[in-house]
């Protein structure tokens, strides 16, 4: 399933849904040859207004490109895979119920999947980015929110009801904070930008060198601990420590080979997983963690878009599949 | 998948290593037809004066049942599916490195698998138990520890180095008590039956109405929350409650369809069952519990067995699988 010696995968289409705008770009493998205008998804109500742009910008796109042999969209939501119909589309309006796969297909007369935008972050990592070569792997998004998505034993893992993957939700103190479910301990309550800043907040306020929320975002405090801070270096070491005991809970029961950070708190790189793999290895058996890969992401932004064209190809265009 | 309208499935024989002894039973699909006397593990130092034991008890076994046609083993460590090496037998000497399914390929001429014991458990209740038709599955025992299997899309899922399933170990608090292998907040040290029969002794001490460690066994405390002892039934609400959140955990991952609780504390069925399902509802989006169901295990100590037998089946005799 690696690309190295094998022929120039077909051309594909990646469409990545996110809140603030719809991003379209024209793959070839882990090579993203052209990216549209993104089209903001708030100056369109709903689906039905925002569809025939969509459809209009990928005409343009084909126009460029007419080997593009199949259309992969990543949607921010739960997306039955096999059906192509999507639900609880996060942040964006309209869309409940809508199956974007019939409707692209119909208008575009190209093979389309559908999938969860995390999913297809996911897919990129493992077809063509870090997680290449290993089939247990997580990918996770550190920013904002946490999310995450999975492939086991070398396919995508989806679950009963198209929802697994939900890294950021898992508990890591059932006394714990409160999270956006009712549920205590959420890690991205523990590990996201905010609580990132809160900590970084009360380390220097400790240390009797109070800053602002301002000076506390997770860039410019791996910037300080590259720099050597020792306070900015505690901060990262104990988020790295919440995020190793959510791992690891992902780790005893799922046995991985990979996990794979992206997201805007990974660009602190060792910095933050230095300190994740030593907790991580002082938690559980070797056998666990001897095997296990942990790395910062190739794909930045561009992952869904990567991701959904690398599944449009691989699910839709099996007798060109390396 | 199901046996219902299929032809009685052929015979298997069914090993169960434990800790203090080695049980074989005589399957047909769900049916134990005939257990052997258990050979007492300590009695025998290691797998080579252990294993002609075996043997023989397998040949009086094959007398009487000529149509065995395939063996199923279930061991309490790490087992190499693919090759049947034996890794980090837990409580049993002498069998590092050991290749049980080449050992009894050999003797007997029969096909053999060998698989982790919760493995074959899991295995057992999905395929013939109260997993039945859910095909995203956790089955876990709760004993004096805490242990579990896993099927996914339909199969049972061992992980990159088949150290999947291991419940027991998953954090529920970041800074928690200590487990088995220096990791904090472990879920057995929660729910597992001394951590129960703790916190028992604590709420009858808080109501002033202290009770002993022998009168604060899961049993006992079951008996009388079943008599309405509002105690008792706050212990068992507040073990569902713990238990909730380490399940919660491997549903925001996994989206499961299907929990089946096993092992002694299991007994306490709705007592436990209840609490456990309210609470888990409280915590997680609806998408995720809505076809969730959480059951009582069908099979007792002889879901091993009848496990092992089922898989060496359904993967040595692929021709005869309904």
């Amino acid at each position: 399933m690696t690309s190295s010696a094998a022929p120039a995968p077909p051309l594909a289409l990646g469409i990545d849904f996110g809140g603030t705008s719809v991003k379209l770009g024209v793959c070839q493998g882990a090579d993203l040859l052209q990216k549209a205008e993104p089209i903001p998804t708030k100056q369109f109500s709903g689906a039905k207004a925002l569809l025939p742009e969509i459809e209009q910008t990928i005409a343009q796109l084909r126009e460029k490109h007419p080997g593009i042999a199949a259309i992969g969209a990543g949607l921010p939501g739960f997306v039955n895979w096999e059906t192509g119909r999507v639900h609880a589309l996060t942040n964006v309006d309209g869309w409940e119920g809508i199956n974007l796969k019939e409707e692209l297909t119909a208008s575009t007369g190209l093979p389309t999947v559908a999938e969860n935008d995390a999913n297809a972050m996911t897919y990129a990592e493992w077809r063509y980015g870090a997680g290449q070569g290993r089939d247990y792997l997580l990918a996770m998004t550190l920013g904002t929110g946490v999310g995450g998505g999975l492939v086991l034993g070398g396919e995508l893992y989806r679950g009963a009801t198209f929802g697994a993957g939900e890294i950021g939700q898992i508990s890591i103190d059932y006394q714990g904070r409160v999270g956006g479910h009712g549920n205590f301990g959420a890690l991205e309550r523990y590990v996201g930008n905010g609580p990132f800043t809160d900590l970084a907040i009360e380390h220097y306020q400790a240390a009797n060198q109070p800053q602002t929320a301002e000076a506390c975002t997770p860039a410019l405090v791996a910037q300080r601990a590259k720099e050597g801070d020792p306070i900015a270096l505690g901060v990262w070491r104990e988020v790295g420590q919440r995020l190793a005991i959510g791992l690891a809970n992902v780790m005893w029961v799922l046995n991985l080979d990979c996990v794979v950070i992206g997201g805007g708190m990974a660009k602190a790189d060792e910095i933050l997983l230095g300190p994740l793999r030593e907790h991580l290895e002082s938690q559980m058996d070797p056998s666990f963690t001897q095997r296990l890969k942990i790395v910062h992401a190739r794909f930045g932004n561009e992952a869904g878009i990567i991701g959904a064209a690398a599944l449009a190809v691989d699910e839709c265009l099996p007798a060109r599949q390396s």
